[in-house]
């Protein structure tokens, strides 16, 4: 079986940074696939992060290695650690990182990457992608255990992130937009198993109705819809919706139910 | 044989699309070689993506597997389509993005993608790239034959977008700018092949001399250039054309044949 | 052994230059293990793609290749080589942009690329990344060697870029910001192996600790590191030092030495 390890980085393009993780990854398993997720994680963001990292692990296939960096408490005393869940193992700071990941994909266990044995010789004070998490990465993408890798903790110990979450008020809901994608299409925090009944949303006293594609709604027209990655998105047709309502990560948003 | 499978889309590098997809496809297809494109195509522009993808296909290997993905139209009624050719297979909605690769590799016949047994189970409506185009690639790369993905239809049918043709007037050509690239070379619409006499442009009265290389003029002086793909280029040495004559993507330009 | 292929160039992600490079590499070497380093260095920068490529070298396994091209001079008489080191073999323009790399992988003979039965057949004026550095990295990756690739050339006579050096006066040193990284941590020309005394830097009278991580200064507080490639860094915790102390590349820094 080819080992695929994904890596997730707040790193970038312009500097080196990526490439040099690979280079520490392929010298030691020469057979890993290798897949980026994204490395334009907004520097330090580790929301972002986890918003990507959850969105992409449905989708790779079983015994998958995730490497995932943004790390700003690098050097600190701050856990490094390896989780094993039913599906995949995810290299990781212990700083939130994981979070959603670990909702969509339940952790059995948790190690703390004490074993220096399986780093670089030379761990830099700001650079444990290459010098601490690559190698480990690589480790077990060639086979090695999980447990392997250092003492292990807790799960329920891991570091979670507060994840905003809609409020309800009866029938009516107020959500939160997470992020904002390429596209603009504004993403809230509303998950379509939690809340299957929302028929639309009401912008500044306008009702945006749920539609099933974009084309429901003439061009330049707001609608809402079951995002991708099961979060209910406002979208405008042939357009960007950040830019035509003036709205950003963080805004608030009213959601209409079925009945309201 | 290894498969290779390119991928070309305007999803960016900063949501997690592309690696989503290229999970869908090392899933089912462990062996493929993915070979990036570009993903930075400006959003839902088509002729754009269709000139990028033109420039890359004599340059891949035999039997590759194009994956292309720009898509305004994804969730609507449009056919996804996989196109054989001589060289290779294609995997595009069919929107004209496939345009300029079908004119330097010929189609021969063509499939809408009906068959849902290729697709992922839960098809969203807003990203056929993950849940139809890349299981199809995976499918064409592990052997699958293009005619097994649905129903025949006339490749005269296959949308074609109008391109920009460049106008004659006898030794006269008016030609137009198709796009800038990275280094803000101007490149035209104007084929070697098809224009083999050019000697120069004129630009605001001043003669653009046709030079062999960027160091036959001076730096910051102008030249026309017959560039990587055989279009006619302005460029500045040592600059950026595109800052220093204040053109951009369909601006006119007039090209001087020989004998004017 | 799977042969690794490192690319470096500054082609950027909008157009499909590089993608169409690895097309001409797998077709030719099907084996081969690709590793972006970078596509982003600011076009025709030297200086900053040396950079990049000799903080990457340490990382990769023996027997790479290392394909990098940034090239100003592309279709002019400026040489092409291959330089062969203990740990590598590199293809590029001989402009100066291996200058930093051959510090750290000492060059043992090099060529110019003089065979062009291994270039594609026809080369351009414009783009010889696709043309010829990109065959010629395939061929050696399937294993041929560097003396095929053409005329030896004196490893003495390679192209050497000016880097700016620190000048010292007693227990003073003025050095110089080399660059500036996503995180908007400064580097200077500074290296550990040459300075290991420094204490500190001294930025408008204020004198910034030399620390071990981020985190020894509250968070956006200035701090000077000894970055993960060897060279002084200066930084600002949990925020950028290029944004808080208003400095960018080629910026004067004088730096503390103990005794100082």
């Amino acid at each position: 079986m080819i080992p695929i390890v994904t890596l997730l980085t707040d790193f970038g393009h312009v500097d080196p940074f990526v490439g040099v993780m690979k280079a520490v990854i392929l010298t030691r398993a020469p057979q890993a696939r290798l897949i980026d997720l994204t490395h334009d994680v907004a520097p330090q963001n580790i929301l972002q992060g986890a918003f990507a990292l959850a969105a992409a692990v449905p989708y790779c296939p079983s015994n998958t290695v995730h490497l995932a960096v943004v790390d700003p408490g690098v050097g600190s005393p701050r856990n490094a650690v390896v989780v094993q869940t039913h599906r995949a193992r995810y290299v990781a700071p212990d700083n939130g990182l994981l979070t959603l990941a670990l909702e969509v994909d339940a952790p059995l266990a948790a190690w703390r990457l004490t074993r220096s044995e399986f780093f670089l010789p030379d761990v830099s004070a700001t650079f444990h992608g290459r010098d601490v998490f690559a190698p480990v990465a690589a480790h077990l993408a060639c086979g090695r255990a999980a447990a392997d890798m250092g003492e292990e903790v807790d799960v329920a110990s891991l570091v979670r992130l507060p994840v905003p979450a809609p409020s309800t008020d009866g029938a009516k809901v107020r959500a939160a937009i997470l992020y904002v994608d390429r596209f603009g299409n504004l993403i809230t925090n509303l998950l379509k198993r939690r809340f299957p009944g929302v028929r639309g949303a009401r912008l500044d006293g306008v009702d945006v109705p749920l539609a099933t594609c974009y084309q429901d709604v003439a061009p330049g027209g707001a609608l809402c819809l079951w995002g991708s990655s099961g979060y209910l998105e406002i979208s405008v047709s042939m357009g960007s919706a950040a830019e035509a309502l003036h709205l950003s990560a963080g805004a608030a948003v009213d959601v209409l139910l079925e009945g309201d």
